[in-house]
C-alpha cells in the first residue's frame, strides 16, 4: 500500500500525471467508457435511488485537512462513485420535474472534454484565439434572435474591437447583475466635470443628477438574483419595488406606472424595469409591450429577465408570446435552462452596442485598448470556452429542432394540466403559459368543506394544507422514485393567502405522458400515508 | 444531403440526440479518443503551428442567424476541428510561458465529464445533493490551509446551515467581489432604526455612519478586477487607492499608512486594505503581517488576492513567504491556476463563518431559511460542480504532490533569471519570488549607449525599446514557436518610466531547462530581424 500511496509522490510519477492518460481498463476509464456508451443507464445504475440523509452523507466529507499523500486515481474514483455519485441527484430522469435542470443531448459530453482539455480563457484572445470570434458569434446570433437587426448593423457590430453585443455569464445572476450595473452607470454617467458613477461613485452621481434614491420595479415574481443585484449595487433591496401581480402572475402594469409615478414625484428616480419572460415560480411571462411603453415613459433601462422563456424565442409557434422584448435594452438568457447547455452558460444582450462603455475596463497586460479582448466588458475575468457548446447546440439542433423541442414542451403541461383538471383530488393552482405549472393535492372532501367554512375553520385548513403540501413534496423526493419542486403563491383561490403549491417544470424531453400519469398516482398514495394529514386533515374528511 | 439534414429534424431524431450516444466510429468519438489516449500528442497535431490573422479567423464566424435546418454531429465535429481548435491557443504547451493557463493533469479530463454527465446544480441540494457536503469539504479544506483552525472549529461550522468558510465562484473576479461586497456591508451594518446597507442602499449607509466617501487601499500592481469590484458596489474607481511599490513589487505598507490616515482625516472611511499575495505582473507577494497590522490600527477589513499565490501554502517550504494570510478577513484562491484545476475553479474564504450573514438571502423556492443550500451566500446562483475536480486534485496530488509541483516552479523560475542574468543581452526585471519574472531584450550596445545619454537620448531609447519590446513579443506570438507576455511596468533602472517587458509565469510541470534556452535564443534572432529594431534602434548600435 505504501509503494502504491508513493506511486504519485515522485517527480516522475507526478510529471505522469500531466502526460500519461489512465489506462483503458483502469476505473476511471471504465467510468468513463459507460457514460459514453450509455449515461441514462449510467444514471440510472449509480444514483441511489432511495434518498440518504445529508448528515449521513456529511460523514464522508467530514476532514477539513488536505490529504498529505496522494491517492491513486482509481482509489479516488471508487471512493467517489460511492461517496459522491450514488448521492447526487438523478437531474436527467424523465420524472426530475422539479427544477430547470434536465436531460442534455449526448453530443455535449465529448464536447465538453474538448472544451476542458483545450482550457481555453475567454477573458483575452491571447488565450482563446478563435474562441474569441466563436463566442461573439454566438451572442450575435441569440442577439439577432432577439432583437433581429439587419445583416448590415451584424457586420459592423459583431467583431467590432469597440463593442459587444452581450456578454457570456457564468448564469443568469451575473447576467442581470451586468445588465442592471449597465443601468445604473449609464443613468449616472459622466456630464461636465462630474465624472460618472464609474469613476466617483453613486453618492456623487446622485448629488449631481440631484436624485434622493433609485428604484428598480419588479413583478412579485421577479427572481431573487435581483435582491442580490441592487444590494451590491449600491441601490439597496428596500428600493426594488415589487409590483402585485394578477390572477395570471403577470405584473400589474397599471400598478407599476402608479408607484413610478408616485417614486418619481418623491425624488426617487426609476432607474429600471425588470419584465419577466418566465418566472421561476409559474412559467408566467410579464406584459412587455406595455412595460417597455412604460419605461419610455419614464425614460428609464427596460431589463428583460428571460432567463428561462428566452428560448421561446427559438419557437415560430410561440415567439409571440414573449413580444415586445424586442425593445428591452437588454435582455438576460440561461443557455443551461431551456437551451439544454450543461451548467455554467448564462448571457446578456444589449440592444445598443456601445452598452458596456458604461463598464468599460482595461489592463496593461491585457483587455489593452483597441484589442478584441472579450474581458474589457464583461464582470468575469478569466472564463471557460462554455460558448462553444452553445455554438455546438444552435448548429446541430438547429432552429427548427429547438422549435420542436419548445413546442412539445408547451404541449405536455397543458396536457399535464389537464390531468390534473380532470382528477377531483388535485387543483390546478397556476396554467401553464410555458412549460410551468403549479397545483396541489386537496382531497375533494376537504374542497367540500373549505366552500361551507368558517373564517376560523377556513384557516386551520389554509395552514394544515401548506403543512401537507411541504410534507409529500418532501416525502415524495425521498422515496426517490420521482421529484417535483414546491413554492409559495397567494392566489386567489386561497384567498390570497400564503400556499404552498407543487411546482412542475416539463422541459425534459424524455418525459412521458405515462411517468406524469404514475406522478399523480405516486401522489394520491402518499397521501394516504401523510403523517401531516393525518394530524391536522383527516378530522375534517367526514 | 437533404435526407441527411432531416434525421435530426424528426421528432424521433430529436429524441435520439438526448438517448442514444455518438457511435464508436463517428467523427466526435475519433475525436474524443484521441484526446482520452493522448491529449498532448492531440493538441499538438490539432492546433496549427502558425498564427492565422484573426480577421481572418472571423470569416468562419460572419453569420448572424441561427441556422434553420440541423447539423449532423459529424460535420460539426469537423467544422470545429478546423475552423476553431486549429485556431485556439495550446495553452497546455509547455512553451507557453506567457499567461497563467496551463497544463492539466489527465485525469481531471473523464472526471470533468462526469461532472458535465451529472449536470448538477450547486445552487441547492434539490439538485446537487452529497455535492453540497462535498463543496463544503473543500471549502473547509482551503480554510484550513489560509487560517489552520483546530478540529472543533471545522466539525461545528463546516456543515453548518447558518455560516459558510467561503464561497466558490466562476473565478477571482468574482471571488474579489464577493469579498469587498461583504466588507462594505459589514462596515455599513444595521444599527438601530437604521436597517443596513444591503436593505437601504449606500447613501442611507453613509449618512448614518456620517462618511463622506469610501476608500479601498490597494498596491498599484492589484488586479484589475479590484477596479471593477469597486465601480460595481458604487464606492467608484477613484476611490480605489493605489499606493506606490517598492522595488520588489511590493506594496510600500508605510505609505500606505499615510495615505489612509490622510483619507481619514478628510471623512473617507477606509472600507478595506486589499493585500496582493502573487500580483499578476510580478508575482511578487505584499507584507502580509504589516498590512495586518495597519488594518487593526484603522479597523477595517483585510482582504487578500491570493488569486495566484494562494496554492503556495501547500508548500511547507515557501507557505513563509505568505506569512500573515492567516491574519486577513477574506481570502481568493483560484484552484484553475496553480491548483491545475479546468478554467472555472475560483473560491473566497472567510476568517469569520459568520462573514457571509452580510449577504445573505433567500427565496421561497429555494434557499429557504435553515437550509444548506449553498445558494444563500454566493453572488452567482445555478452553478455547476466543478468543486468535485478541486476535491479530485487534493486528494489525488496531496498536498506533498502539490508541494513538490510549486517547489519546482519556483526553482524553475530562479533558473531562467540566471539564464536571464548571464546573457548580457538581456536584462531581468523584476526577480521571481514565486514562479514569474520579467525580463527584456535590451543589446549590450545599447546598454552602454544608455549609460552615457543624455537626457533627451535616453527618453528616445526608451520609448523605442518599448516599442521593440511589444513587437518582439507579438512576432513570437505569431510565429507560433513559444509565447511570452508582456505587460509594463515603472523600473528604478528605467526612472520608473512606463517600461514594456516580457512577463513570464513558469507554472507548466512540463516546462524544461532546454525549452527555456531555447525560448532565449528565439529571441535574440527574432530581435536581428525586427522592423522596430532596424527603425528606432539600430542607429544606436555603433
Amino acid at each position: 500500500m505504501d509503494q502504491k500511496r508513493c506511486a504519485v509522490a515522485s517527480k516522475e510519477s507526478l510529471i505522469r500525471i500531466f502526460t500519461v492518460p489512465e489506462a483503458p481498463d483502469s476505473t476511471l476509464s471504465k467510468i468513463e467508457s459507460e457514460i459514453s456508451s450509455n449515461l441514462a443507464g449510467f444514471l440510472n445504475e449509480n444514483i441511489a435511488a432511495i434518498e440518504k440523509p445529508l448528515h449521513e452523507i456529511e460523514k464522508d466529507f467530514q476532514t477539513a485537512t488536505i490529504p498529505e499523500e496522494p491517492t491513486f486515481v482509481s482509489d479516488y474514483a471508487q471512493d467517489i462513485m460511492e461517496q459522491l455519485v450514488a448521492h447526487s441527484v438523478h437531474t436527467a430522469a424523465p420524472s426530475f420535474i422539479g427544477h430547470m435542470t434536465s436531460a442534455l443531448p449526448h453530443f455535449v459530453l465529448p464536447l465538453s472534454k474538448l472544451m476542458v482539455g483545450l482550457n481555453q480563457n475567454l477573458v483575452k484572445i491571447e488565450t482563446s484565439k478563435a474562441f474569441t470570434p466563436l463566442e461573439r458569434q454566438v451572442l450575435g446570433m441569440m442577439h439577432h434572435l432577439a432583437y433581429g437587426e439587419d445583416d448590415s448593423f451584424y457586420s459592423k457590430w459583431m467583431h467590432s474591437a469597440k463593442t459587444s453585443l452581450g456578454a457570456f455569464c457564468s448564469g443568469g445572476t451575473v447576467a442581470n447583475i451586468t445588465a442592471l450595473w449597465i443601468a445604473r452607470n449609464r443613468l449616472l454617467k459622466a456630464n461636465g466635470d462630474y465624472k460618472g458613477i464609474a469613476a466617483q461613485g453613486l453618492i456623487a452621481g446622485m448629488l449631481h443628477y440631484g436624485y434622493k434614491g433609485l428604484a428598480v420595479l419588479v413583478s412579485e415574481r421577479g427572481h431573487y438574483s435581483l435582491g442580490k443585484t441592487v444590494d451590491l449595487l449600491g441601490i439597496g433591496r428596500d428600493n426594488i419595488v415589487a409590483i402585485a401581480t394578477g390572477e395570471n402572475n403577470k405584473v400589474d402594469v397599471d400598478a407599476m406606472r402608479k408607484k413610478a409615478h408616485e417614486l418619481e414625484a418623491s425624488g426617487i428616480k426609476v432607474m429600471a424595469l425588470v419584465g419577466v419572460a418566465g418566472t421561476t415560480e409559474t412559467g408566467s411571462i410579464d406584459p412587455l409591450n406595455e412595460m417597455a411603453d412604460l419605461s419610455e415613459e419614464l425614460g428609464c433601462h427596460f431589463h428583460v429577465d428571460a432567463a428561462w422563456g428566452g428560448a421561446t424565442l427559438l419557437s415560430s409557434n410561440y415567439r409571440h408570446l414573449l413580444s415586445g422584448i424586442e425593445r428591452a435594452d437588454s435582455i438576460t438568457i440561461d443557455a443551461h435552462k431551456q437551451m439544454y447547455v450543461p451548467m455554467g452558460a448564462g448571457l446578456v444582450l444589449f440592444k445598443d452596442p456601445a452598452a458596456t462603455d458604461a463598464i468599460e475596463h482595461h489592463a496593461e497586460y491585457i483587455l489593452r485598448k483597441g484589442s478584441k479582448d472579450l474581458g474589457s466588458h464583461t464582470l468575469e475575468g478569466s472564463r471557460p470556452g462554455m460558448a462553444m457548446l452553445v455554438h455546438a447546440c444552435l448548429r446541430v439542433i438547429g432552429r427548427k429542432g429547438y422549435e420542436m423541442l419548445i413546442d412539445r414542451s408547451i404541449v405536455k403541461a397543458r396536457t399535464f394540466a389537464d390531468m390534473i383538471k380532470q382528477d377531483e383530488d388535485f387543483e390546478l393552482i397556476s396554467e401553464p403559459e410555458l412549460c410551468l405549472l403549479t397545483y396541489r393535492y386537496v382531497p375533494k372532501e376537504i374542497q367540500a368543506k373549505l366552500k361551507e367554512a368558517d373564517e376560523e375553520t377556513k384557516l386551520d385548513i389554509y395552514a394544515s394544507l401548506n403543512r401537507f403540501t411541504a410534507s409529500m413534496q418532501k416525502r415524495q423526493r425521498e422515496a426517490g422514485r420521482s421529484f417535483v419542486s414546491r413554492t409559495r403563491l397567494t392566489p386567489a383561490k386561497y384567498d390570497h393567502q400564503p400556499t404552498v403549491v407543487f411546482r412542475v417544470v416539463l422541459a425534459n424531453p424524455l418525459t412521458s405522458k405515462a411517468i406524469l400519469k404514475d406522478i399523480l398516482a405516486e401522489q394520491k398514495e402518499l397521501a394516504k400515508t401523510d403523517p401531516v394529514f393525518k394530524k391536522y386533515l383527516s378530522k375534517y374528511m367526514d
